[in-house]
């Protein structure tokens, strides 16, 4: 019924999501783990376009360096062979026990050393292997007990490890930006950078903070209840937008890492919006243009079967909510309940074009015969126009 | 049992605190509104330092210039009497219904000018009454519905405004500080600014936000699952920590507002440790320096006794907290745990003194010769620390 | 594009829901009231079946009996002109100051046997218009504080009221059922009967039971991160269902009461595929019958066109839903899935007709000879069946 | 500073608390797993009365019959020389991927058999070992997707399985009662019976229903939200309170399984109330008789030494609560507070004894005479009461 997709659509897949056995908190895998190109050669058959990974995703953590690059060498000819992208790589700080107490912010000195050390040797693999994205996701990095961490410190720390990989990437002269990725809790009972505007503030503060940006995962936003196409919104207002993580969530639990769509629905069709057609006040000037990377997980109940379901039914659910969300913008009764809600007049600046504060102040019109009763009255229209967008997305 | 508190230890509270009267979502007042002297005189009584206000707390919306004159001025006569600093003044731009989308981001433009203007002649109120901070909490500023709103354009609008509001406040030379309060939702679906995270990313984006910080709400933060002491730390970390809203949460829903500690008690104590005796490693450089201020209810169950009862528990609360965080801090035995769980350690930096990224990179014991296994194995001791908190608290 | 609602949808809403003025926790009404035969009348031309109402929505608390009279007659007269059915009444027990601490639980005696007989007077008013369904929603019952309520004494009270009205309802030979409204918190810290389980774990202790059941809401299920529609089939399968409120929230947060599918959509979808269709063993035997009753609230942010608008809405989308649930269920690809994926096979008893503990017990093939690791890899296939239902929904 | 804990106080811990070694969703373990008679042995030095096991704990799944006959030798020779009660017992049906999609309610009634079989053998064992409690938490009962299941028929199998078990517990004549757990997710997406009353109303439709009972966890309540102690008080209330699993959990998200007390502290002390004090109206006649058990895990950052001491900490929060509770309900200005809050006036019926529903229908001092707007008044004193617990707690 949908097209299948192209390399024109850009979407990419870590390969920790197909490649997920099933074992989590409570049992074993239930589904045998296959070689890394097995994953790689599959998702490009079924349309993709990118592959991604951590280090210990495609060389077994502590595997000798010989054998490492044999690995490696193996690995890129078949994603060369399959046509496939390797747009992002990242680093696992978290897998191995020596993370227990997290990677650049652990309690230990020489855990921080060798996490910087395994994250600097993955920086000049993924500049190897042509990667414009380098993700850190910092899933160790906090706390169960607020007495076990100096947080002052341990962000001392944090900025210290990823200025010296941001310095490293620059001194190197690598086509690389780093996107941290953040997320509120799990593993740790609490994590450092919880939210995209954690790491908005916490990019502030770091000296090659502007090769520094974001990686929202869908998940992680909606695990603390907040919106995620506003945290993509305002990453991108911060010009900060480097990367997408997109899957799905049901409310407020343990991350689900469900197939993008088979969480919250309407969200994903506004997420899939913002990316595809950007805000309606400035559609081509803050866009984002990297790629529609998914980072999911088949859901443990499935075979093979149902993994490649699964990889194919985020793409497939991608492509059916652009559709809708192009012809929900173009559609002439959508603007015009745009035009009545004042979404447009939302761009215009509140001040008039060279209207000081003192202007505004000698303004009667703004506050001493400004009606606000009358203003209250204002039928501004949003379910109406939600209802728009619903009957767009199902209609 | 405990002392009385006294002005040396800060203490204020929103005349809309105990002025609450009840009313809430579901039902109607259950205590009559007194004059906002009245609450502040008996606030004074109970030990109270300060006072803070909404405008619209201390002079109804809408009342005429001469009027409030005589109200502003019977109020600080009161205040003056009774000793009382008022250290905080903010701006009411959520009761009205004219603010019903919003005031700084309403999709409307001619309120955005009306809210401006109102949170402008509040700004000569508040540094006329000799206050230091002035919070922004916009509760109004959101949506909910992803369609309702062209995000990029309402951090553009909101941006406008606070930088409209700081710009005003270095004009004329006041000594006073904007102090941004973030929340999740409630009342609208998704506010903008939902944590102290996205407001430290929004303020790196403005042009006069060396003036403008953060007030962090307990039970904001926990509206979202978020860690309020780290909150807090995050906020001091950026040097934006320019006030707080003591007041107790428990766990995920509606905004509650309760008694501080009568929420999350250990989280309560942890707050009270960083806010008293500063990060372990950096005692007096990273320092809240502030008022302690409660942003609380007093349940609608209650009459007044309730009311003062429930003033005074805050500060008896916090006395009780402060000297036990105080204890734990001064326990050698707590600073053994600190030592053995590296709490200490990780103050030190990572990087030895003068180290390069090629030094590092050299060091072999770092990487090559590291034992991940064995440095895996370390006892870090954190639940035996916490035990240790648990004991000062409740022992 | 979706057909005008007809009387035989039966759909209904409560009074309340169109008459709510907006106002909310931070702000006044946006919003005048209309008198109660407005709502009603205009319901009815937007093609509603019936409404539903407290009694303080027709009839203010306190009015003098005579008075109450003349707006009754009244109110009856419009909903009859208009072809209105009155399916459900409820009673008010949560905006009077008076039940501050609750109704049938409040701490204060005199207070139980006023919300008692507020009830027992409404139960009579219900029988004459009419309704089938008395709903008891006991927002107030509940606390803040743990130690403020023995739960004990207060389930043995609530208890005591429920059996009283019930035995009422019986005495008096009304054609009328109990329907229990849970809800997990708001406006109290923690609400009585916080779920659909709680109220059945309840009915079960009541004298009266047989004439009690559950009125599960869309959003309170939702508030504690439970899936709505297991509430449902829990209730229905405890034959217990006996009325529904349907409405739309986004994850876990305040009361929203948005629009019917304007929360989680897909949630949604299977909440009206079972209403409609059933559970796929029992679609005919295990069914709800009764109406299809919207308890939501028109955003704060509309006028009287948003009122009306989002009414409509409602109904547009239960039946948009209801058409792709029933294409759903009769696609032969879905009906296969569900073959593969056991949905039919979890019909069949796991013991085998007449067989006993005993031959299980001798049944080697259930245990010796299993092969737990073969079973281990069955292909449920339920990520494509999802895709399969998005697909419906969405296509 | 506290006492050791003795055998009379009844504390116990189930094997897979000590013996979880740390491997999670996101990592590997971090500790070894020791034999099981080790922790026993260890559990008792440290003051446990009793342990409690998944058949799994102790023979690993799939070991054959003589082995396991041989380890459960050893194992009992082990807490026999150590002096532990075995007190509960409860079958592993999550572990091994032939659960994935569930064992009693699985759509694969090849699994089911399997799982009922797995169960029945383990009841033996129970019996066999003198357990009292046999708990069954159906973790992998549930789904992720609405269509997946047939939710009717899911409960169906669930009372045909649970009814099985118990008529065989009856038929052999043990002294077992069954306790099922909730869990409201994690790890399927929605577990059911996933709160304390769902189970409730799922016993009230059992055959055996009489022996069938709750076991609640601390952090599987808090998990959505709802009060744990409420919780503990509906099961005691419908005699239905089997068996109780301490721990701790901060808000709403994944499953911490902290120490006792290192979640959300007050909630714990009322729990610890409720348990050593019973209900403040029946303090001896509605009480929890049963073990005090832990189900925690020590942190993953913590060696063996940190395991012991998490083990140590449960039973020292418990003992320092339990002698704080005692004491609050003992202080004169606490039953004050009670009476003036009326919490003993709610131990009172509504109706006088022997009052007829015609009778309080002719008291017009219960209606027509009674002054709502005056009764509003009442002060409840409940954050008073509530300060003067806190005060307890950590005063």
């Amino acid at each position: 019924m949908v097209r299948t997709p192209t390399p024109e659509d850009r979407f990419s897949f870590g390969l920790w999501t197909v490649g997920w056995t099933g074992r989590d908190q409570f049992g074993d895998a239930s589904r045998p783990a296959l070689d890394p190109w097995e994953y790689a050669t599959k998702l490009a058959e079924l349309g993709a376009w990118g592959v991604t990974f951590h280090d210990d995703d495609v060389v077994p953590f502590g595997t000798p360096d010989e054998e490492r690059e044999a690995i490696l060498r193996r690995f890129r000819q078949a994603t060369d062979d399959a046509g496939l992208v390797i747009e992002m790589v990242t680093t696992n700080t978290f897998g191995h026990p020596v993370f227990k107490d997290g990677a650049l912010t652990s309690n230990d000195r020489s855990v921080r050393r060798f996490a910087l050390r395994k994250a600097l040797r993955n920086v000049d693999l993924a500049a190897e292997v042509g990667a414009n994205t380098f993700v850190m996701w910092g899933g160790r990095e906090g706390s169960e007990y607020d007495g076990a961490k100096d947080v002052g410190s341990a962000l001392d720390r944090y900025r210290e490890g990823v200025d010296t990989v941001a310095a490293y990437i620059k001194d190197r002269g690598y086509d690389l930006r780093i996107a941290l990725e953040p997320k509120p809790n799990e593993p740790r009972g609490d994590i450092f950078l919880p939210t995209v505007g954690h790491a908005l503030g916490f990019i502030a503060q770091l000296e090659h903070g502007d090769i520094v940006g974001l990686n929202p995962e869908t998940g992680h936003e909606q695990m603390a209840g907040l919106n995620y196409t506003h945290a993509l919104a305002q990453a991108l207002w911060s010009d900060k937008l480097f990367h997408i993580d997109l899957n799905g969530q049901r409310s407020i639990k343990f991350d689900q890492d469900l197939v993008f769509g088979h969480g919250d629905l309407l969200s994903a069709f506004f997420t899939v919006d913002l990316v595809e057609n950007g805000f309606p006040n400035s559609p081509e000037t803050r866009r984002y243009t990297g790629p529609r990377h998914f980072d999911y997980k088949p859901s443990r109940t499935e075979g093979f079967d149902g993994v490649w379901e699964s990889a194919r039914a985020n793409m497939e659910t991608y492509l059916m909510l652009a559709e809708k969300a192009r012809a929900y913008r173009a559609d002439p009764e959508v603007q015009a309940a745009f035009e009545q809600s004042g979404v447009f007049e939302l761009g215009r600046p509140t001040l008039n074009e060279g209207e000081s504060v003192a202007d505004l102040l000698a303004d009667r019109s703004a506050f001493e015969d400004f009606d606000a009763d009358a203003a209250a009255e204002r039928e501004f229209g949003f379910v109406r126009l939600n209802q728009l967008a619903l009957a767009h997305l199902i209609g």
